[in-house]
Order: C-alpha cells, then sequence, then structure tokens
C-alpha cells in the first residue's frame, strides 16, 4: 500500500505537502521523482500522487482525479470519553480512529480520578497521535480531538448535536442494538451518534439522570466490568459491527 | 462490588485461600472476621464467603451455597494471535479477558516480526495477567494462555477442535456475520469460536490458503487497517455483539 499523506493543498492537478511530513516523505521515505503516494483531502477524497518536485520543505506533486475514500464508516461517530489516568487517553485515540471515531472529546466527571495539567500542550499531542493513526489505518479524514469538556453539564450539553447518544452505564441499560436500530438520520446525512463512558471511578447516579434527561439512551455492556479504556473501543467496534462497517 | 477471589478448595460449606491471594485479602486489603468477598471456583460457579479465620499463608472461610456466574458469555471464544511485538501481548490478554475470551493461544507465523526469548517465564506472567483481569473484570472462568504456537501449521491443526474458525485476513473475506450465523454448537455444550489475527506482518497468502483448507472461514473487518492488537478485541467485541454477549 502506498504511503498516504494528508493535505488541502489540492487544486488543478496539481498539490503540495509541507512541514513534518514532506520532511517524512523526502528524508525519512527518500522519495524519489516521479513516486506516487495517496494523498487525502482530510474531507474523504483521496488522489494517486505523482512526485514532480523537492522544494525548501515541501513535496509537489502531479495528482489524477480524486475518487471517494472507501474507509469511512457510514455513520459519523463520536467518542466522549471520561478523562482516564496514565496514557489511556492515547490509546483511546490510536485505537478509536482505527475502529472509525470522527471525533474524540475527553471530559472530567464526578469520579473522574486523573487531574492532568497543561491541556493545550497535550492537546496538540493527542491531535498528532490521531494524524498519525489516520494515515496508518487508511482513513480519509483527520479524525480531532478535543479540549477536554470541564465538567458532565457540558458533556450534557452536546448531546443536541446528534441524532442518538449511547450513555454506557456500569449499572445496566438497554442493549446497544435497540436504540441503534431505532435511530434515523437527518436527510441525506450520516447517523451521528455519540459514545459516552466513563472514567476509572465511573458515574455518579445523578450523572446517569442528567445524562438521561439530556436526551442520551441509557445502554448496558454485559455482565463482565470493562475498564475505562476497553469500554469505548468495545462500544465503537460494536456500533460498527451492528452498522455493517467492521466487514 | 466486593472483591473476587479464584479457588479450588471449596467444600462442604468452607472454603480456603491460599497464596498470593490469601496475602493480598489479608495484608494489602486489611480483611477482618466476618468480611464477605466472592469466591469463584473457576468453573463458572461462584459462592459469598465470610471470612472465620487467618492461618498462616491462607485465609478459612465459611461459604453460601453456590450459584452460576452471571459473567461468562454463551459462547467459548479463543483467541489465537500472532506473536506481537512490545507488550501488545499483554494487551490483548488484558482487554481478551475483560472481553470475554476463554483461552489465548499466541503463535508464531511466516511475517512475524517478534522473536522473545524466555518463553516459559513470559507465560507464567501472561497467566498471572490472565487471572488479574478475571479477577477485575468479574469473570466466572480464569482465561489461560497458552505457550506459543511454533508455526502457522500447528495453528490450522488445532482448528478441528472448534465449531468455527474465523480467520481474519487483510485482504478481506466474508462479513463476520455469516459465518457466525449458520455456526452451530455441538448438543448442550457451548458454540467453540476460535478468532485468528495475524501479527504486524499479517498473513502469508499461502498461509491464508493452509487456513481456508483447515476449514477455516476467512473474514474481512472492514477497509480500516487495524493494529495486530486492535484487531483480535475488535472481532471479540464483535463475536460478543452478535452473539448477544455485550449487553
Amino acid at each position: 500500500m502506498p504511503h498516504r499523506y494528508f493535505t488541502t493543498e489540492i487544486s488543478d492537478g496539481t498539490a503540495t505537502l509541507r512541514g513534518a511530513d514532506a520532511h517524512h516523505l523526502a528524508r525519512v521515505m527518500r522519495a524519489r521523482l516521479g513516486d506516487t503516494v495517496i494523498l487525502c483531502d482530510g474531507n474523504a477524497v483521496e488522489y494517486t500522487a505523482t512526485i514532480t518536485g523537492f522544494g525548501d520543505e515541501c513535496v509537489e506533486f502531479r495528482v489524477e482525479p480524486g475518487y471517494p475514500s472507501a474507509a469511512e464508516p457510514s455513520v459519523e461517530v463520536t467518542l466522549l470519553a471520561g478523562y482516564p489516568k496514565q496514557d489511556k487517553l492515547e490509546q483511546i485515540i490510536k485505537h478509536g480512529v482505527e475502529l472509525g471515531a470522527a471525533h474524540i472529546v475527553p471530559f472530567f466527571s464526578r469520579y473522574c480520578v486523573a487531574a492532568p495539567k497543561k491541556e493545550e500542550q497535550k492537546n496538540e499531542r493527542y491531535n498528532r497521535i490521531a494524524a498519525e493513526a489516520a494515515k496508518q489505518c487508511g482513513r480519509g479524514v483527520l479524525p480531532d480531538v478535543a479540549l477536554p469538556l470541564p465538567n458532565f453539564g457540558a458533556v450534557c450539553r452536546t448531546f443536541a448535536q446528534y441524532d442518538l447518544v449511547l450513555f454506557c452505564y456500569e449499572c445496566g441499560g438497554a442493549p446497544l442494538r435497540d436504540p441503534l436500530a431505532a435511530a434515523k438520520p437527518a436527510d441525506g446525512e450520516k447517523l451521528k451518534i455519540a459514545i459516552v463512558t466513563g472514567a476509572e471511578g465511573g458515574f455518579a447516579a445523578e450523572e446517569a439522570e442528567m445524562a438521561a434527561k439530556a436526551g442520551a439512551r441509557t445502554v448496558g455492556l454485559g455482565p463482565r466490568i470493562l475498564r475505562c479504556e476497553t469500554a469505548p473501543l468495545a462500544v465503537l467496534a460494536s456500533v460498527m459491527t451492528l452498522t455493517g462497517n467492521l466487514e
């Protein structure tokens, strides 16, 4: 499989790659004139591109007509994940991108144990991790990682953006497949699904009530207790399976 | 949730816990006479147990009548995972146990990159990781990790043990749901499913042919390329979803 890079500078049959990606292609991969790569505009359109020149910190290409990315799922999933300890958020981002998440939104909640600092610097690193995963697994969009929401109220206020919000609660709820089967997207749009999972401490009963009042569907994940870094990926795999996007 | 320990020494309304678990309960958890824990016999039967005494390196209990573990899935899944680099096998074991795997069998194959040493010592650690995960997530059996199989021929020779072997191939195959819907267990038994996933290097075309000849069903996991530590967990979550064991 040829290497894949994201760039927005694609027009009239030519394209330019700059910065770290240009360095990677030119220096690390030692690409030559005439080599081909896949360029992706980040909006699920891909181009076969042939290198026509190396500039100062940039690579120039001739591109063939674009074609839709085959790798994007038919549903647009946002992972809202309680902020975990250690490097677990990185695992959630990396594997979440592979499994087709479009957006990742960490948040703090009542029983959240982590109290990280320097969130803006960390967010840059998180977005780089997401971009690397997107390139490696062949995504057609660049999934983004948001700055963490400060509390569960802020999480609930985002629910209106989605066609379906799955609140994964350790005390159980409906089987995932039921609300998923009933959900309908806006005309001509992808079904927008939010998956909400807790950090190590789980959710307070008041938070579960708050989520239900804000329109979330409370779902259960079975009798085994999933770790906070496993739950979002299991639910994502489950949603992708039930919507035919893992086959 | 009370703490959970595995012991086979349960009979006539009493039980004994020994070794590291007894130390953990008595010293680390500072348990007292009259405290209750869940004891599990490793065969999916659980007991509510009250501490009646602390011995030399052991804890004694009075146990109530046993009841079937609610946490065991209705299918018996074996993860056959290509031996990955770094600590990825530990991740597969830990999260695989949470997601309900009964057995984990690493193997070497043609394009496998890892060349680990001291496998017997490592296997002890792997089984400890599996046991810890089983306790933490509330399993009713102790999933085991086998010593690695030396080559893909040895993997294929195990296929006859299963009702269904899902060979996950990066070059694609049937949707997972099709062979799963068609599979039937032996009378009165759980459906025995094997999930076979590759290491970083993936599978050789000859290995895919060998698997198919040995009776495996070749399945695809969609257009995104999953990392070798993500694929077994995604397929496991998918199998558990499709068999109603993640709800």
